[in-house]
């Protein structure tokens, strides 16, 4: 049992002339200039019989043409540059609509768009859209083992991967429906960290399975990854994988050649490789780039893409060690080796130079690196955010890091990594998926949200995160508001009481959370829940380093030197307080608690208050949520309520571990006389 | 495969004259007024055999007979009611020597005693001992689990269970010889955490292995007892646990008959209920004793008992409330009960009020209850003390509790738990037990002498530590020392250093952990390494609630009032920090950091002193144990000497976290100008 998240169809109650009009125009659909054998065309057919069917309660007539029709909706394979490999047009026609586009997948997120655009209420008299997508590369990375647990998963188990084989059902087409219509066009099915049966994924015991499942994806016109072990060759009996070795080269090219006649649909490798244990070049003394190109030339001859993650850094330092600076550790490892891979090699880049924490300034990579490919590794899986227990819209946090100016060639992050700085083709989106095998597919129903979302904006970098959320509440809860529509009663009232609680999780999350950047203040290894000392006198380079005077690190020059691995105008801008954006102070700089912020607060006064008003913003958005009781499905409704009534709770418990841990070490008192342990 | 613990019988080189003479004389033996059928006098007559065959390295010549004999070694049972159940003596005859045991099991241990004195050299001209436990009953429980894996186990898999089935083998016997020859009389085989199959241990599943295995604990005097799940009749389809209902109480005076009848010779059975998270009387508004009583009257008509532990707190608690104490909850649960429980129940008390810390004061139920059997319950498995990787002797910790004044009657903890001051026979001491299928059964080599020290201990309460340990290191570096015997080349110093070792360890340990009895500065759940605010904002109830300023709880009147659990002459004495022990200051006291000590020290730099002086004296144990290489088996030096490596390193992580941890809180330097981070 599932959900159809964003796709779950009903029956479209508009004004009665507005209906009838719209349903009169779409009870005959046209395919124009279209392979009826066509896979991806097959499933526009089926997409578009099934919405339109649901949607105004009656049979529709399709039919292929091979000429232009000027009343129903058309589906057009034309020949017009502008709409790329993946653009589509919705435009009005005489009588009618018409969805135009080079190639099928563009026709699809045509025609995918066009039903939202239906459902939503906005195919007005006058409509006339062009979208091509920003990223050629729009990717979820599963962290799926075969066993069937997720790790950092929270929303039940592997919908991929049972008992060490693999999941192909109707849930799979469910899936790559709802994925693809957001415009998701790659994903990886298992955990960067390759353990166990996973390795052999790539072989014959697998497929089989692969073929199908990666023939469901192309169905959608989503290209099937897979991660690898690096050390793979070792697994079939080779006593090195280092990548200068020509039995090694042999043994890959080999293996490439072997999965290609398997499955020729594959899309390629991705790759964690000298990385928390994992292995890879740096055990025989080679870089990253010989690692990753070797891979690529064995797979290049089929198309296949290599997939290098840029997670690289020492996790067993010594928490003494002031020096060392893991926030350095991407840009020192990678930096250098700009321009030295392969064409068909992507760097995937996380967010920030840490792991995802609720706020850290933009990795230097994006902007030192002038002639790589590279994609902007996300985490739309919780796993510092709340774990999908409480609610964390994060599509916002994903603006900001897109339109980050990097000042290399004045390009933003988005600009990077959608190819338009560098002319490449080889470059993208990825984010860390949240699903499980949970009914609503993401243990939270408002974290569908961010599913919805990260598909959304890495097509669209422009789209406003307010946007977005309001469209995913109101397609989502089309159903949650049972038989009537959503611009049925209290429609709106519930798409923006939803859309106001999601726009308000992020910044409430953070500010219950380490404060101003420093991070890590959660407890190891499960990272749920306060623990402000938890990784500081760790080995994994994560140290707020408070004492009774002050907390902080100081990553200027005078410190670590890490904000020199920025371009000048934002080395220069993170190295003053003055000048450093607040929201990222102690992560760049060591303070006294009585330093005042532009606030006219001290630090320690504004970590008291932005942890009670966190803890308070939450108390409003359950408030919020209880207004919908009734108006919403109960499922929906007692699903989210039970977790909001564990995010209260457990919000407060995040404001007094925090509040009290520096009360105790500073001594200072509230100014607000409130409670502190 | 598996060593034979401190049973590693190797041929006696003492001076020829004196090894020739002691052949001569043992090369007869006598069983006189002995049953050969009898199962214990079995394992006696083997025991020997095996023991003089190797030492004097001949066969020698056993007799049963009705007469007593002048010459050789007699084993005698007589009639001498000074030497009661399990007492024995012995001593030298004309030309030999005579143990004399009113039973079997005292017959059993005098001969393993006149084994171990042998290869200890200490049989000399006029051996004239009398022995009788001190203990009724010495009792180890083991927390194995049924599917193989051991709860705060540091020392392998389980050698009782694997895959849900029970593991009888000669290993087994190998177990029973070991405890039976340190004095230990009863044997709990599974975790009090009662889970999965291990319901089913007193079921048809089970049985013919259960009755087995009380075969093979029998022949060396062991009781079998076997941690039953409160709420068993449960599993078997009742719908209550209710010690009251008379549905419950059929149910279990039904399956007591049953595992009587196919377990005859099981001792009773363990219970941990309404003690974090298990199943207990409290869900039905009962009381402890409600509970207890029910299971009693169940088991009594087979001889059987209930040992009932006092762990039960609550576990849930809010870190905010400074009220609640849970040191105070065993004697505020049970301390009303006291007379009320059936005398077929013993209650089994833990030494501290807390959980086998380093270091805590004694339980106040220990002179609490006048009227009810006791049994106190240590903890060799190391789960708070270095975990067998660190080096921790606890049995000197073992010796100040016993050695305790409860004041009650003016009574020792000894007094109480041996029956002495009651007068009562289900008494005596249990211990949480190390072992698991490691070859050397307990991880650290060294950890063997907390298993082998508690058994003499708990038949021996009067026993110095030293002594314990300076014939645990002779009788198990015997072969260690190869072919030459302990008395040969360099035996003193082996035999010396270890020894010393052992009696640094544990006040070693004290001094890296947490300061002054605060204990719970380690991780959670795994309770290994530092982590100073691990538990301090838990629902554990275990708190040091250190500031800037000061730390250490007030359990005084003006605190918790925990103190006044203790009788008037002990409340008094903590009430004070004048008087309280000063390794216990900071449980019972909270203090500034400029408190100065006795030492003339401060609190502050006391924490300081004592961090560098531990990590110190680790590195003094191990240059010691380098001392031995070459004169010890290389497998025993090497494997103790990478514990060793690992426990220099890691104290130097307890110093370092510890005293950054406090510089960083109170700004206050050490005055000796050593790192602090």
């Amino acid at each position: 049992m599932y959900s159809s998240l964003w796709l779950n169809y009903t029956k479209l109650t508009l004004s009665d002339e507005k209906e009838k009009r719209l349903s009169d125009i779409l009870s005959d659909v046209f395919f124009i200039g279209c392979d009826p054998e066509n896979r991806i065309c097959k499933s526009i057919k089926n997409e578009i019989d099934t919405a339109f069917s649901t949607i105004f309660d009656r049979k529709i007539n399709i039919e292929f043409s091979d000429e232009d029709r000027e009343t129903g909706l058309s589906l057009k394979i034309v020949s017009k540059e502008k709409l790329g490999d993946e653009g589509y047009r919705i435009k009005t026609s005489e009588e009618g609509f018409v969805i135009e586009a080079n190639e099928y997948n563009g026709l699809l997120y045509g025609a995918f768009r066009f039903i939202e655009m239906l459902r939503l209420g906005k195919l007005t008299e006058e409509v006339n859209i062009i979208k091509t997508p920003d990223n050629p590369l729009r990717m979820l990375n599963h962290w799926d083992n075969m066993t069937g647990d997720i790790e950092r998963g929270y929303s039940g188990n592997s919908f991929f991967f049972e008992d060490n084989e693999m999941i192909i059902n109707d849930r799979t087409v469910m899936y790559a429906r709802a994925v693809a219509s957001v415009g998701i066009n790659a994903v990886v099915i298992n955990n960067v960290n390759v353990k166990g049966e996973a390795s052999y994924l790539i072989s014959e015991r697998h497929y089989e399975n692969m073929r199908k499942l990666s023939e469901i994806f192309a169905d959608y016109g989503i290209k099937l990854f897979v991660s690898v072990n690096y050390a793979l060759p070792m697994e079939y009996g080779l006593d090195s994988a280092d990548p200068l070795d020509e039995r090694v080269i042999v043994w890959w090219n080999n293996k490439c050649k072997e999965v290609h006649e398997n499955i020729p649909l594959l899309g390629g490798f991705l790759v964690k490789a000298d990385s928390e244990g994992r292995p890879g070049p740096f055990t025989y003394q080679r870089t990253q780039a010989d690692g990753a190109n070797m891979l690529a030339r064995a797979i290049a001859p089929y198309g296949g893409l290599i997939i290098w993650r840029c997670f690289v850094y020492n996790c067993k330092q010594d928490w003494r060690d002031e020096k060392t600076d893991r926030a350095r550790a991407g840009y020192d490892y990678f930096r250098d080796l700009d321009g030295k891979f392969e064409r068909n090699v992507i760097l995937q880049i996380k967010n920030g130079p840490m792991d995802f924490q609720v706020r850290e300034p933009v990795s230097p990579l994006f902007g030192g690196m002038e002639h790589t490919n590279q994609m902007l590794e996300v985490q739309i899986a919780q796993e510092y955010t709340g774990q999908q227990r409480h609610v964390c819209y994060l599509i916002p946090w994903f603006k900001e890091v897109l339109t980050f100016n990097t000042h290399m060639k004045e390009a933003s992050v988005a600009d990077i990594v959608s190819g338009r700085v560098m002319g490449n083709k080889n470059a993208g989106m990825a984010a860390v998926c949240n699903t499980g095998n949970d009914y609503n597919w993401t243990g939270h129903d408002l974290a569908g949200a961010n599913l919805y979302g990260f598909g959304r904006l890495s097509f669209d970098t422009s789209l406003p995160a307010e946007d977005i959320a309001s469209e995913w509440a109101r397609l989502y809860l089309a159903s949650a508001v049972g038989e009537k529509s959503f611009e049925n009663i209290n429609g709106k009232t519930v798409v923006d009481t939803v859309t106001d609680i999601l726009m308000r999780s992020w910044p409430a999350y953070e500010k219950y959370n380490a404060p101003l950047g420093i991070g890590w203040m959660c407890v190891p290894n499960i990272h749920y829940g306060p623990d402000v000392d938890g990784y500081e006198y760790s080995p994994w380079g994560t140290y707020h380093k408070a004492d009774h005077n002050a907390i902080g690190r100081d990553r200027t020059e005078s410190g670590t030197g890490f904000v020199s691995q920025y371009r000048k105008e934002n080395a220069d801008m993170y190295s003053s307080p003055e000048t450093c954006p607040e929201e990222l102070l102690l992560f760049f700089h060591r303070l006294p608690y009585n330093y005042v912020l532009k606030s006219g607060r001290t630090i320690i006064q504004h970590i008291y208050d932005t942890h009670f008003e966190g803890a308070e913003e939450v108390l409003k958005m359950y408030e919020a949520w209880k207004s919908l009781k009734g108006l919403i499905s109960d499922d929906v409704y007692e699903r989210a309520a039970s977790r909001f009534e564990h995010q209260v709770e457990h919000s407060k418990e995040w404001r007094d571990v925090i509040n009290s841990y520096f009360f105790r070490k500073t001594g200072i008192k509230d100014d607000k006389g409130r409670d502190l342990y």
